[in-house]
């Protein structure tokens, strides 16, 4: 028996595929890493890459990734995964999907080919994820279609927001016009990748994931930043939507609320974008701003090496997209720290944590925000800093450091495998 | 002759009447100060305070709150000035009238009744600062129906903040749809109180302006904060317009831009607002949310009243609106804390700085906050913070605490009348 972990991004779907270990205390182990690419991208074949642990490192081509959706691409994936001979499709007997926006459950929700009820649930929040929830529910039913007989988990990136205190996550707002499914309240995203992050860290350092205090900054194509005492998110950068916080590849994050009205004319009619009803207002703060309205690309590593760059046509742009990055950024960082310490001497912190794919890439990035927290008695190692590696956590400042600074490899899909053994008692 | 300082606010119009003295470098003293109140208050009389120094506390009472605006108010004010005979309305020759939205001017703009230009290009800013711009040009226009002969000086609360470095100011949005009279980007208020209590801290410890390292929180039924290193605000907490950052008496603060969307049926509409152009978002998020919206009132003392007396009925609701405050408030002071302390150690700061009418009264909340901050050795004193006085500086954490703690009563009028000496070589 196999459990599929699947992650779906924008233009993306990442996988991992696990042996039911016989007794349940037995650790899970991938046997096969996937990862679907180019979807949506015009005039660009999508491309599977399939690969097995200690066998055949597989890729395909489908069709072009303008022509397709996410939930077109799941039978697909799962005949590639089949065809190998080493896993019969029928053995697949769970299914997780990452979903972005699950409002207030605390916990994950159990879908199956007679029992759907949990599908419209999460596609009435996708006002709330405009560009997420819907296509994940899609993604789903396409499952249960192709594989009727197994039971899926739907995991959402607000679970483990869900210990915020209500003096965080309330908005100064009044009571809404009209009955909305969910609050309107700060939720938080990114959850899986913190839940992953604790446990990572805790193990490494043999202490219990309810004794973790730590600030995170991951920091990808989405960026935000949390606050972690006992293990358990106080705070979060992003709010009722993915939109607040930091800045992201395409997200402004927090600027003035009213910004927008003077920003985008007729900005309250419908964006026109295929499948999704969202207006031009939210279409426009989440796709076409952040770095790349700053820098003409959200891509972190080239934004970098132009911002170093004085001779680069892109200097000056380059410079400021990653300035506003960096301050965002301190700004989140340091109200965390100072949140921990209110409370916490600074020996029970446990650091400073940077994952996702700038947090995991940009050393100079993170030498700067360390060196900022000097102050705090916080010294980088700047060859365990530069160096890239594979290791799922890794130390990043001196011996002695008073803040300890980490870069850890997230595992969403390693997480949600076992958040799923939990959960179903597998 | 003589300068009058005039600073409308929303319900009041406040001012003081300055003596010119002879010599440049003489101080100025204000020889009288005027409050009106109840402007707007349907169903109570406008009141009218004038009290002159070391002479006589005159009261009139006008028309009906309700029945009247704010530049109907001048002739009148400027009458019950002359009527004392020690001042002839002749003799005023320079009125200073303090402005919240400037854009991005440097400096003051001078008005006289046939050089009326920069009421114009101040009256195109009233998109940004709905509820004030627009009332205040008029007010302007009245003092030169009504005095001809006068010069005009309009001090912008955005004048301070000018000096906020672009990583900071810069949203990341692309550019706008239409030609709009100014960047949309963060701009700052309360620029003329942060300037008063620059002046006033630097010359209670006796050392120049622009050697001063301080965080401010001007907490008022508008509430701010602000990062000042070297004399010089390098960061505030609002934004294009005043809704963003901290929570208000009817401000959200910063919310996820898009909530709004999600809250008020046709927010795009007009809020149908006398005299004013401003959608029924901005109303809402200005003008009905904030503690008004948590609480029932923006009445800061009735909030803490309440939230201290768990039999009160409104208890649980002030609680939670006095914790939100405080939440955001850490946000916001901490960060710029560590902004400082990232270039500075921390004995080349001198402390944090509560003013307005919340951050000179609400002991209970500076007490809150200073023990927040106790891991960066701040210790406050209980008696000294208690006690309610007059002095424009005190300062209310003990001996040797590290981080030093202030009230400091803010005096924009007094600013106003010697940015004006300044300016305009008097």
């Amino acid at each position: 028996m196999y459990i599929l972990a699947l992650n779906c991004g924008s233009s993306s779907i990442k996988g991992k595929l696990f042996a039911l270990p016989a007794t349940p205390s037995a650790p899970l182990a991938a046997v096969a890493t996937l990862a679907v690419s180019n979807i949506g991208a015009k005039g660009d074949n999508v491309t599977l890459r399939l690969k097995w642990d200690n066998g055949p490192d597989e890729r395909q081509t489908g069709p072009d990734g303008g022509a397709v959706e996410h939930r077109e691409l799941f039978p697909w994936i799962l005949d590639h995964i089949a065809r190998s001979g080493a896993v019969k499709k029928d053995d697949i007997k769970y299914i997780t999907h990452r979903i972005v926006h699950g409002g207030t459950n605390t916990k994950g929700l159990v879908v199956t080919a007679d029992h759907r009820e949990a599908l419209g649930e999460m596609d009435a929040l996708s006002e709330f994820a405009p560009l997420h929830n819907h296509h994940a529910v899609l993604g789903v039913k396409a499952c249960l279609d192709v594989l009727p007989q197994h039971t899926s988990l739907l995991l959402f990136d607000t679970l483990f927001h869900q210990t915020i205190p209500p003096e965080v996550y309330t908005y100064a707002l009044p009571p809404p016009d009209g009955k909305l499914p969910i609050p309107l309240r700060k939720y938080g995203f990114h959850g899986l990748s913190y839940a992953s992050i604790v446990r990572s860290l805790a193990s490494y350092l043999g202490k219990p994931t309810d004794t973790l205090n730590i600030v995170v900054a991951h920091l990808g194509s989405g960026a935000s930043s949390a606050c972690i005492r006992g293990g358990k998110s106080i705070d979060t950068s992003m709010g009722l939507t993915p939109l607040e916080g930091l800045v992201g590849g395409t997200r402004t994050g927090t600027i003035d609320p009213t910004a927008i009205f003077h920003h985008t004319k007729d900005y309250w009619t419908d964006a026109g974008l295929p499948g999704i009803k969202v207006s031009k207002a939210e279409a426009l703060l989440n796709k076409k701003s952040g770095l790349t309205a700053l820098a003409g690309t959200p891509n972190f590593a080239t934004i970098t090496t132009r911002a170093n760059d004085p001779t680069s046509a892109e200097h000056a742009r380059a410079k400021l997209a990653y300035d506003v990055f960096v301050d965002r950024l301190m700004g989140f960082v340091s109200q965390y720290l100072a949140k921990l310490l209110a409370t916490l001497p600074i020996a029970e912190i446990d650091g400073l944590v940077f994952s996702g794919g700038i947090g995991e890439n940009a050393a100079g990035l993170r030498a700067d925000v360390l060196q900022r927290l000097g102050w705090l008695g916080t010294a980088v190692d700047a060859a365990k800093n530069d160096v890239r590696s594979d290791d799922v956590v890794r130390e990043i400042t001196v011996p002695g450091s008073k803040l300890r600074g980490w870069v850890i490899l997230t595992d969403e899909e390693g997480y949600c495998a076992q958040a799923a053994r939990e959960q179903l008692a597998l």
